[in-house]
């Protein structure tokens, strides 16, 4: 990995090691004409459909940007911002990231047995283990839930690594620079004021020692 | 705040609050035709020259959206992911978190005067105080940035706070809810390798401390 520059990955695996470990997206649609950008849940299905994979977003803004049955060019980002890279000039301040754009066409999907399927596997993608501990779906549930479906085809990851990069001059004048490094973490698990006296999960107690960071 | 469903803020406080606290935002713009959302870093200025103050987003992307000197529509979303909202049903799932999604007509930044405020300002959304201590932008570094700016007029923001909301049915069933809260948490300074030994600047270690997560 060359350090310091943000690089494409041309591996898969980077694709869905990064969509595994995402919580949102922000899903891009047009609507009226114009860009709108919503964050949702997701989850990608290797196995779905789609040759490449199918990924799977939650919502209904989706769905407005559709024309009766006709499909239509939707836009998936997921970002996970690692570090501040803090340069001696402005000019070369970044963030060491990673970020997934995936381009296609979405598909409403209408099968109830395939969008079960996908909003099991989104509970999962946030905490899981969970989704096999819950009830099935009700009718009116799915009916009342949109999914949409992207082939995971045309996806591109970037990464940023590393230190920042000055210019030699900026160096020798002796300022500092460095990286101050972020991710995201789990605080307190909450439980319901109806459901005061039941026991946490042991998936629940899982996904927040997984997200916990230590120091 | 009425609990457990996702609702409009009205207060511009709300707004300026969210943006202050969020590191990156998600830009969407129209490229060929269809959506296209990157992540990138920004600034709000309430002094700016729109009436209602003006949003910088960093980022040549948006440059490919413009045609030679036309404004277009973009749309710039900032989310902030405060916790995992688990139902005793999937469809009870959400997360707790607040977005703001600004539309308006992008302008790009020709200005360096205003392009150089705009990254200054920037920098320190980041980092605050850290712009003082860089040296002035060159005048080729200006013209290597693309700065585009976008009025803070049509902006809305949405937050969700509070327990899952369960359906009589399934909170008799007797199962666990709750939600697991989330943040983002400052890890390590690590000074680069070009500047092994020079101290770690105050703000820098004020902003750790800020975003540092206890417990």
């Amino acid at each position: 990995m060359r350090r310091g520059t943000a690089r494409a990955l041309r591996e898969r695996s980077a694709l869905f090691q990064l969509l595994d470990q995402a919580l949102v997206c922000h899903l891009g649609v047009i609507i009226d004409g114009g860009p709108l950008v919503v964050p949702t849940v997701f989850a990608t299905d290797p196995d779905g459909p789609d040759e490449d994979g199918t990924l799977y977003v939650h919502g209904s803004v989706a769905a407005r940007s559709l024309g009766a049955g006709v499909e239509s060019d939707i836009c998936v980002t997921v970002t996970q911002v690692d570090g501040l890279v803090l340069a001696r000039s402005a000019f070369h301040h970044s963030m060491n990231y990673r970020s997934a754009v995936i381009l296609g066409r979405g598909r409403l999907v209408d099968d109830p047995v395939e969008k079960a399927r996908a909003l099991d596997l989104i509970v999962d993608s946030v905490v899981p283990g969970r989704a096999a501990t819950l009830r099935p779906h009700h009718r009116k549930e799915l009916a009342a839930t949109v999914v949409m479906a992207l082939p995971l085809h045309e996806a591109s990851v970037k990464q940023r690594v590393g230190d920042p990069v000055d210019g030699a001059d900026d160096i020798a004048a002796g300022g500092w620079a460095g990286v101050l490094s972020l991710s995201l973490a789990a605080g307190q698990i909450t439980t319901s004021a109806d459901a005061q006296g039941l026991e946490v999960p042991e998936h629940v107690r899982r996904r927040a020692a997984a997200l916990t960071v230590s120091g």
